[in-house]
């Protein structure tokens, strides 16, 4: 199946196919058995360099990308913002062509503006130099990576042999918390609808305008969005609404910073309306299973003891499954050049 | 002799049994001989991953370690602080475990707090996960693998070939310097006490409280400790007294925060007092050999031309020993899994 | 002709002779051709350790380094001096020896003050140990690797199979721009005098001094230095007579503090006047190549359409080479051990 990938940047979900999907499934599921022997790695990008380029620090999500190539032997080159030429009057694209012209074979991007990922993929194919872009966060836009490890961890609660996207037919998923700022939520609506789950959003109305919605359904004028019919997504500014019945209840961090202006009233209260308990997962499908994408503020969006059930909680599941998907999507573009 | 290693994590000297310091001994003078190889490295972890949780930043202790989990072939991450998920909200216990969750096999961690090592290491063993923790220094409590490479030093500078233990009973060994800060003088008394040495401190009252003695003579009501008669341990508050006829000096790194919060009067004082020079070596036995954890304050806490002279320092001798004892501490840690 | 290769450290090129420039060019020729395989990489320096001490920071000349060295299958330990053991007194030769007794083969030193690679490789030589240096950048002194590699360019961008110093010889060269701070220039002022090119610089009084041109041309007392007729060297405060027929034409990177230290009225009236743009390249030979060794400030030392016409920029090719010349310049280092 991975003889057909195309797609030399994964830059955004909102254009995948249902068999794009399965493709990473699938082969993220080879490199997850990979990753419980002994010796994790595999010889697939021997010589090869992967350059970080994180222009928004991250420890994190850096680390998880770093030990996925080295799981495939490449090299790697990590991009300090801190050191780096951009304080001495260099652009973005120019950083960027300087590691391309070092010999880098495929660029991992986050930067806190939306569009530079994809801004330095369109350059690199002007160059048709062969390089793949993958995008690491940009901004409120997109989070690729993350929303194909949560449907990766979804997929393998359901049917950790086999996890395919039609697993996630009729289920219901919610996804609660600072919506309208999360790039992990962007993305993760992208493929969750694709795979006709049912998607229900909640968050108080400061975080998830009504406008929201249209985003999704394609109501713009590019013809290759889904139509509305297509994909079942749902708002509410309720939690008790969005939960009932969910077979998934997917919760975002909440920047502090929102408090700050003036989004939110309180922690505490975001908390009271918002926040995960055991109690209030007493509403939904009793083999509920909770997300996190990490770093958590335990006590605010969920309480510890979901967070460290692990009969609820995939929280831990998603990181280990997060180098395992970012093996195979590193694996996957590597197959285009 | 290492089959029967079963020391998971090596968080703190005091409970060391003698066979196992010589386990450790005999495994890195093995390392320290690859170490002097034109190729230093061995497989013994290759596709194993060795995690740098350096909370308090090191270049030093860092880069030590790292080079022996490469000389391990190891894969390393690198946690960085200044860019983490700590100043986001995350707890130190949901970073460890993040990090396990990626995929570390063994964790070195250095922390500004004491005991923090230990309550990552309690964690681990509680999710039962295998994960050994090598504590690289907490706080003002040990810092166990710089005692070890003391240790090592001291007891291959007595014999090159068969570095033990038992070399060291009746050697009379002082440590001069801030000692109540000192994580690495503590961890220093379990290991040369255990060696039936006889120690002798030698501090500013300021720096040294009677009763620090106490503390390493077992007054404590813990029963494993041994008895006060067991281990050799004298308080001086006077330079002569500590060094004369001693095989061994080790000076500590005086922090000079140290003057700031009133603790001493003035670098130049400490050193008029407590500074090793040449001339206050003469009452030393006449192969008297030096020994500094380093950074160096060169003038404050030795001078020059005694730090420089290779028939009486070891300081370099450390630094190089360094590498070859943590390869035997990841080597033994890893034995256990 | 590497066997008769017999110079540890790379400091200064002021005293380099022809065949070492051409067997540096040759070496770097192999190499180049290595980084144009899938599998880029080399043996050759397996289980030796690289260290970069960049006590200044650089995120570009480290990583092409790295990448070197990487290439070379060599272990790499980065020195941060953000969080190092100089904030806590240690002197550089100290941080160096800590590096040197860890086990590191080769040092690459990058450092604010002019001398200090040069400090470190004489030390290492009085302690006849073996490891060789390589200056990354003192101050405003010399950046070797930079002005070979700006070397092998143009000598590549001449005859690309086969480059040697020879092919400079009777031909034009400009360099323009803050010449008095440059240490790149400094560099290539010797390797392309000593080439037999035709060597013009061009800045403003306040960047080129005329007292400049003795530097270069031996009027010092130094006997080994070549006489002034030897080296063709010519000064101009007009960017026209230096660029007219020009073969290539070098630019400078301008620090913006240049301004603000009244060495300059603006960065408007420096491009107005030395600025690089197609139009004034007319004067020069039609083939004329330009070259900046980056981060460059676009419209200042030379324009978009230049820079990024790759019929006349050497730019992007100056960052492939410099990743091949430093692996010429560490395998030529490594095989005087």
């Amino acid at each position: 199946m991975s003889e057909s990938w195309n797609r030399r940047h994964v830059l955004s979900l909102w254009d995948f196919e249902p068999w794009e999907y399965d493709t990473i499934l699938q082969t993220a599921s080879s490199f997850r058995e990979v990753l419980s022997r002994r010796t994790k790695k595999v010889p697939t990008l021997q010589g090869q360099v992967v350059t970080n380029l994180f222009f928004e620090s991250s420890t994190r999500t850096r680390s998880s990308f770093e030990l996925a190539a080295k799981r495939l032997s490449a090299d790697i080159l990590n991009f300090a913002p801190g050191s780096s030429s951009l304080t001495k009057g260099e652009t973005i694209l120019d950083t960027a062509k300087t590691y391309l012209a070092m010999g880098t074979d495929m660029m991992v991007i986050r930067h806190q503006e939306a569009g530079v990922p994809a801004a330095i993929a369109a350059e690199m194919d002007r160059l048709n130099c062969g390089v793949g872009v993958l995008n690491a966060g940009d901004g409120q836009h997109e989070h690729p990576s993350q929303a194909l490890l949560d449907l990766f961890t979804i997929c393998t609660a359901i049917d950790p042999i086999n996890p395919k996207l039609d697993l996630l037919k009729g289920k219901k998923v919610a996804i609660v918390g600072d919506i309208l700022h999360s790039r992990v939520a962007r993305s993760n609506l992208w493929s969750l609808t694709a795979s006709g789950a049912e998607v229900h959003l909640a968050a108080p109305p400061t975080l998830l305008p009504r406008a929201f919605a249209d985003f999704v359904q394609g109501t713009t004028t590019e013809g290759q969005r889904p139509t509305k019919g297509d994909r079942k997504l749902y708002i509410h500014w309720n939690l008790d609404d969005a939960i009932v019945d969910a077979d998934f209840v997917m919760t975002l961090r909440l920047q502090k910073e929102r408090m700050t202006s003036h989004l939110l009233p309180s922690l505490r209260e975001f908390h009271q309306q918002f926040g995960i308990t055991r109690d209030r997962l007493k509403i939904c499908n009793p083999n509920v299973r909770v997300l996190h994408p990490g770093p958590t503020n335990r006590g605010v969006e969920l309480t510890s003891d979901v967070m460290d059930d692990g009969t609820i909680s995939l929280v831990s599941e998603q990181v280990t499954n997060g180098v395992a998907v970012r093996m195979a999507l590193l694996y996957l573009m590597g197959s285009t050049r």
